[in-house]
């Protein structure tokens, strides 16, 4: 095998990094390719098309082999994401490097909420609140942290309000990085803590998002950047693989079968165009079999830039100023908007939104039915597959997956309003006896035993 | 065999639940017996000695077989406490039932950590934040629900003023029961939200702490509260099993090896005892290889009367009131404090606590050597373990396993004073080539650079 070394961005600072086996650091994924032209471009840590400025991805050549193989391969490796190795762009020794090991989050059986919702072909949730920092980001951070690696990078860095901060300072900090995260200076106070707990560097940015992520991008194209890795913007294309491992632990936990709905949610739209990937992989591999599948978007009412465009059969998507609760979906110029119309047309999928009350509604149903505390968009997710089932466009007697990408803890504002106590009482039991809502307990089970003795 | 089926408590309300086996709901698990004067008593909803008021255990008869065999079933099992079945006071087919299915969670390879505490042995973090409700709770109430179900039990409760409410909630939601939490009133208003979300009965009770535990002592007793499954209180002795698969899970995650040491926060002391029985069973059944080990329990100094009796030889624990930031750990008179005692030096380990100040720095270490933002029962537990090495306590060439029982999420208070952005500056490259923090990382980064090339 010939051993070619990659240079680093030769930036002051970036030394420290060993020189990587570029054919094998990549593992199956051999280039990168233009998602508009198909123009190909060798792996390094580029994210726009020289020709045509069109988002590249990255691009495999998967070794044809026997599926029983690779599925016993898989099932045999580390319950998380790199039991996907063979499928993703990174090394196949990546278990023994220093990471934070997301993913193998659980699939959970949703019988109690598929009752209320009517759904009798089953429902699951696949509960990404179970990653190591609370939300499905520790997926996409892993393979960008793998990347940044093999290309030198000693900083990693992102703009962030929220989920993102977190799992880039974690991952930074296990995986032997400085560092340094691009917030607004007015994120609220546990936000922030969220974010620099892990010793990083935050910096808060006087202004606004988007005058973060202006400066960000200056700051690419500057010295002062150089061997820096941001995991969403230069290293982006690794970045989005991470999503693809959503698909294929699905598949997976429902014993390497497809679904016949996924209910997922929009943000830039990469995870649910991610996903379609990943489903698609499993069916070239043969490690599923071939069957319709439908994609669902779900976006909240306050930033639907998406829906509206699907809606109104347009193929671009016009942007929108954001004003919802659903702060982690709130990019009102989604980057993947046409694909995700598209993806949802192809598999006969939808996108639909639902308002702020209806995400806390669904908050709640979810929590009260399975025990699971979402995030705003599991909420958005919930509330999105509620409308489509009234609504006729999701067939309740189909099997159905809904993801959960994050965790209430983090938006407990979202509910906060409307979420207390049954009753304050005086420690004695007469006061307990007393309170309305024990009162009408016991009315119901009265009623109930009397209905249950006629 | 002989089907038994077992009386519910025949209060009103309790009449909807299915008669039991109970010859197959308890699995493995044959008797209640005393801790103090070994009675046995018939498995029931009880949890004090009726000669002695001592206080229950649940009692085994474990079959004898090739652990060979037993190790293979359990690794076939599902990636959840369920695996263990066989060594749980549970039916065999719980794995199929409604329930949160908590467990299996990472055991945290901790080079960075080791390295700055000078852990040549290895060093491993048993990270139970990864649980559905983010801490160790989860194990136990899912135990406690799976008896309150055969028992017939109706509704789940517990007096708690943090994750207990949360696990509780959030269980019986899933598993179909009723649920009635009581709390102080004056609970922060975050932690009221995680309690409620679930949509049970959130009671606040006029008073502190340990008037709510009073005022559920007088319910337990009284008719009102008939039907009503106390998961520490009259579920306790099945509450208490599930900490054992904690030490099932870091053994069967070291390849079915015990490690040198464990270090365990206490609180009530009852899961430094029930790792310590869950250690004892996988040698007596040849699951592991039998040596060593010693346990460590770990304390606030702020609610430290478990490591105040340690240090002065004494047999008895002496209540004190607590006043630590580590609050799930806050119990002045911890009921399991004098076996913690036993334990701590029959095994050859110790007792030891650190003030506030080294919870916080712990976190604060924790997070940034290895991504894990843990709650101050993890502060405590990895502070401990720091000055256990400082003073000659703990051997830091042996191989150390360290236990985080819960979530930063959920004590953020604890690190936000201290815990905040590196800069804010304007939206500008300037502001960034000038602030203090950047500077000093330029010149780490010449310095760095000088000396490896010198
Ligand atoms: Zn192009
Ligand atoms: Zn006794």
């Amino acid at each position: 095998m010939a051993v070619q070394t990659i240079a680093t961005t030769s930036a002051p600072g970036t030394t420290g990094a060993p020189e990587t086996d570029r054919d094998t650091a990549f593992g199956p994924a051999v280039a990168l390719s233009c998602r508009e032209c198909g123009e190909r471009f060798p792996l390094g840590p580029v994210f726009a098309c020289q020709e045509c400025f069109g988002p590249l991805e990255v691009a495999y050549e998967f070794p044809s082999g026997d599926p029983e193989a690779l599925r016993a391969a898989i099932e045999a490796g580390p319950d998380n994401i790199w039991r996907y190795a063979p499928l993703l762009p990174v090394p196949a020794d990546v278990a023994s490097r220093p990471n934070m090991n997301p993913g193998f989050t659980k699939l959970v059986r949703a019988d109690n909420l598929a009752r209320e919702l009517g759904v009798t072909g089953g429902l699951h949730v696949k509960d990404d609140s179970g990653n190591p920092t609370h939300s499905f980001k520790d997926r996409v951070v892993a393979i960008a942290v793998e990347a940044a690696r093999a290309f030198g990078f000693t900083t990693l860095s992102c703009s962030s309000t929220g989920n993102l901060a977190g799992a880039v300072g974690a991952a930074a900090a296990r995986a032997g990085f400085r560092s340094c995260v691009f917030i607004p200076h007015d994120l609220e106070a546990g936000k922030v803590v969220m974010a620099a707990v892990y010793g990083g560097d935050l910096v808060g940015i006087e202004g606004n998002y988007d005058d973060v992520n202006r400066f960000c991008s200056e700051l690419i194209g500057d010295p002062l950047g150089e061997g820096w890795g941001f995991v969403n913007v230069n290293l982006r294309p690794y970045y989005g693989e991470g999503s693809k491992t959503l698909a294929y632990e699905i598949c997976e936990q429902l014993g390497w079968r497809l679904p016949d709905n996924i209910v997922v949610p929009i943000a830039s739209g990469s995870q649910l165009t991610k996903i379609d990937k990943g489903l698609q992989e499993l069916i070239r591999l043969g490690l599923v079999e071939e069957k319709p599948y439908r994609i669902f978007g779900a976006q909240a009412a306050g930033c639907s830039p998406v829906s509206t465009a699907f809606k109104n059969g347009h193929d671009v998507v016009r942007p929108v100023k954001p004003d919802t609760i659903a702060k982690s979906l709130a990019i009102g110029n989604p980057a993947d908007g046409p694909y995700v119309l598209d993806i949802a047309r192809r598999t006969g999928g939808a996108v639909e939104d639902v308002t702020d009350e209806e995400v806390v509604d669904a908050i709640k149903l979810l929590a009260r039915t399975e025990g699971i505390f979402a995030e705003t968009a599991g909420g958005v997710t919930v509330g999105v597959l509620r409308k489509l089932i009234e609504s006729g466009q999701l067939d309740p007697a189909a099997e159905t997956v809904v993801l959960n990408t994050g965790d209430g803890l983090k938006t407990l504002d979202a509910v906060a309003p409307t979420t207390g106590p049954s009753a304050v009482i005086r420690p004695d039991l007469d006061s307990l006896r007393d309170a309305d809502f024990f009162r009408k307990h016991t009315t119901d089970d009265r009623n109930s035993r009397e209905a249950g003795l006629a």
